[in-house]
């Protein structure tokens, strides 16, 4: 009986693979429209591609190396989740950056004949990774879940389903801090040379760096979030299935195997959420009946509400019990809340009193930005704390676990917001770059700036989803290990907390050293063509 | 018995008051120099004590106010205290910031002579105010300790005496976060109009907003630092004592009243360790023998290895148990260790390395500070944890306050280097304006370049101290108040961490936007006499 009911998992896993194979079609039956426009596109396509195949071979690499090492250490069936997990997280990954960089230059296309049609095509190629992500990781999990379940001879699926998450984790610290450098440096690089030394505008087809940024997008923005929302997505899923399986509901029931089970669901709920956001969206975009600003909200909150009454019904009538209802729908309100907020400081007043202060030079632009910027995450700080204790009240540490799967549960509809962006963002440098009319930029350029906020949106879920999953994570890991005691009064806990708090100042000192090193190398590279190619800068190359 | 050995403590407080006014007097023996000097040293001092005094007029209203909340919700010796502590950390950034701005001028003058005489004048300047904040420390404290332990009819001096941290750090919020606004607006400003607008060098005399950038740096960084130091050092020595009341030495044994003593008497010996340290540093800069930079480390070794030798003895024969020396002497070799790192950061390779970053443009350079700056944080991160570590392995709870303490122990040295760095910057503010020849501009140009780095390590030491300070106050409330569980899996400790964590983007946030506002209003204010008053310009009004 459980496993039947746990079947539906990965029953809905590949119907929203097939979902998001009509969502690609559907991109693709889009006019991919003129030679000028397809070059570029073209152009972007095999930067992003090389790019990433050189990644994946040098990660292939390191992944079958520590796949031995942890068949050695541990066994044989953790090394293959761990490479089950390697797999699911490269194809999201790829399937959703191969799409965006083909929606690229149709949306460039799409907006000749207006806003709608073009904010379909980008929309459509978002979902494509969005929904990519949330199947593959409802159909690897699960998948996982009832091989080893069902096999014989195999050990407990709890015991080795950690190499899955274990192998989310290693794609994403490869793909997304290579695609990070990448897009940081490509964009720096370009604007370095370009605007500020030979003084052309963005995305000036004659400057080589421009092609690298808008690769950049892709590699960075599409794939590198992609790969790193799905190693939170990945974590969270599993620690709570480990922390269900020992899981006491806040009333003191046992909750058994469906404390297992209900996590799973939840996943596969949330996954068909999201799909009804998406396909919401979609829909309306044609229809052209709202701004494109208040459409992707619309359907930001229908999935929210599909999911919350999901997590309603499945508490009621599957668990008999409402503590986890309660534990998961705050996860999911602080995301929905955290999103709002970062709306509110990306679009609204805190923005307009940045463009007021930049008038008084670029030293005050970059004051009053910072200023803004810590400010912004204030709030979402106190949100997740709320959370925490909110989550834990209704339903212990398992509440804790749930409450970010319960901000998880959307992410299908926020990826693709997010993967929106940087293909509304290629829009508007193919549209510049081969020489659109006016009309058509301002259609790619309201677009772009609409993406700009959902990038900023994404980027601040990913924060507060990867803290949801370090602190399900905390909880999983110091249950396993019975570790009674973690005083912060006690000094090796304080040291820790100390070195953990500096680890991120390393990381990003180690990042922005190697983005400052290859914008450099950029930098010269482009002045070398400017000087070397003769007419380049009249445009005659 | 006790009592007796208590007096030594405010004895060498008063001692240290007449060495600081020695100092005092030898920096104001030296020759002002002619009046081209005299009237722009005039100008900042008029313009520093205007702002203090406004400044001190705010507080003291907020200070009567807050005494007599403190009068009615505890009792009115706390507010007795609280005045006291009030009292001894005004005067001792105001001491220090009057000479400070009565040795700038004198250390242009002084260099026209050489570079020793200088060097020997700013020095003593700057040891004024680090003499006069530990030694108004030790007399403070034990002032206030040994009143309520003689005088009949009061509380017990442990249970009142957090009324005097609390002035201190009363104080330091005030004169910290105004002097830092002013200096770092005054800054921008006149950077911001002096050499981007109009194209005019740093510290010329026909941008009016230089002079506030000099007056900043008195009420930003020797008043400033000066109340943030002696914040730290208070609520580490009263949290030593109230820890030490109950404290258990590592070997089980109970110290009792000792225990409360050996904190204040390590106050004592490290206001002579600092003592010593400045009287080589005198004499020695008068000698003309060794290069600036390697006089002033020997000054902070020599002072570190004196308080060693003190720590030992008074942990030798005072307790006759060898684990608070341990523990104190941990915090005493990570507080030397992280003003090393600090000086190889500021000075070494590193540096460097943003040199040849800002061959490629401003935002490469931008790019490489930033990069540096971040990883500069982190061994001192490793080495506060691993201090903290030993301090409780050889001490317990009572270790880590101790700890801090050692740290401390060579504060008065450690202040005397910071203030050194404005002055001499000052100086070489007024060498520039009064138009001084190129080889004292030389002089002043090189004694700048060492104040930088003597108040980056500075910052880095007050940074430390406040971590120090913050582990002690920890461990010594959750002492008093009788709490047992810190657990970082409690919702209520990890949401508190988050939100704990946050802060400091908030309040960055609120000063970041209060520099920039009142940047942009002086950058208004000197186009306004740009404009305004013909003829400035070109250097005629």
């Amino acid at each position: 009986m459980n496993n039947i009911i746990v079947l539906t998992v990965p029953t809905v896993g590949l119907l929203g693979l097939l979902f998001s194979l009509y969502l690609a079609r559907s991109t693709l039956k889009s006019d991919p429209g003129p030679p000028e426009i397809t070059t570029i596109s073209r152009a972007i396509q095999v930067g992003a591609t090389t790019f990433m195949r050189r990644e994946y071979r040098v990660m292939g690499l390191a992944a079958l190396i520590f796949a031995a090492f942890l068949a050695l250490v541990l066994n044989v069936y953790v090394a293959l989740t761990f490479f089950i997990g390697v797999l699911c997280a490269t194809l999201s990954g790829f399937i959703g950056m191969s799409i965006a960089t083909r929606a690229n230059g149709r949306v460039t296309f799409a907006a000749r004949s207006g806003l709608s049609k073009a904010l379909h095509v980008a929309f459509s190629g978002g979902a494509v990774m969005g929904m990519a992500v949330v199947s593959l990781g409802a159909l690897g999990v699960s998948g996982v879940y009832l091989l080893f379940d069902l096999l014989p001879f195999t050990p407990d699926p709890l015991a080795v389903i950690t190499g899955y998450s274990m192998g989310a984790s290693f794609v994403a610290i490869f793909i997304r801090i290579g695609g990070g450098i990448f897009t940081k440096a490509a964009d720096m690089g370009a604007d370095l040379v370009g605007k500020v030394e030979v003084g052309i505008p963005e995305d000036d087809p004659r400057n080589a760096a421009v092609i690298a940024d808008l690769v950049g997008d892709n590699v960075g923005d599409v794939a590198g979030l992609g790969s790193d929302l799905n190693q939170s997505y990945t974590d969270t899923i599993v620690t709570s299935l480990i922390i269900g399986a020992t899981a006491q509901s806040a009333g003191g029931l046992y909750l058994g195997e469906k404390g297992i089970i209900f996590p799973l669901l939840l996943v596969a709920m949330g996954s068909v959420a999201s799909a009804l956001g998406v396909l919401i969206v979609k829909t309306l975009a044609q229809k052209d009946v709202i701004r494109p600003e208040a459409l992707l909200r619309v359907g930001l909150l229908t999935s929210g509400v599909i999911s919350l009454l999901g997590i309603l019904l499945l508490s009621r009538f599957y668990l008999g019990d409402m503590g986890p209802f309660y534990a998961a729908t705050s996860g999911l309100v602080v995301g929905v809340l955290i999103g709002l907020n970062t709306e509110y400081y990306t679009y609204k007043k805190p923005l307009r009193s940045i463009v007021v202060s930049s008038e008084a030079g670029a030293a005050n632009n970059i004051i009053a930005g910072l200023a803004v910027g810590l400010e912004s995450t204030v709030l979402s700080m106190v949100l997740l704390g709320l959370g925490l204790v909110v989550a834990h009240h209704f339903a212990g540490l398992y509440g804790i676990a749930l409450s970010g799967l319960g901000m998880l549960s959307i992410l299908g509809i926020n990826l693709s917001l997010d993967a929106y962006g940087p293909i509304a963002d290629n829009a508007g440098g193919i549209a510049q770059m081969s020489g659109q009319p006016s009309k058509t930029r301002d259609i790619t350029d309201r677009l772009d700036a609409v993406g700009n906020t959902t990038a900023a949106i994404g980027k601040s879920f990913a924060a507060s989803a990867t803290a949801a999953a370090a602190l399900s994570l905390l909880t999983a890991y110091s249950e396993a290990g019975h570790i009674v005691h973690l005083d912060i009064r006690e000094p090796r806990v304080m040291a820790g907390l100390l070195i953990g708090g500096v680890l991120p100042a390393l990381f990003s000192a180690m990042v922005i050293k190697s983005v400052g090193r290859t914008a450099q190398l950029m930098v010269l590279e482009v002045r070398r063509q400017f000087r070397e190619l003769a007419g380049l800068l009249e445009g005659k190359v």
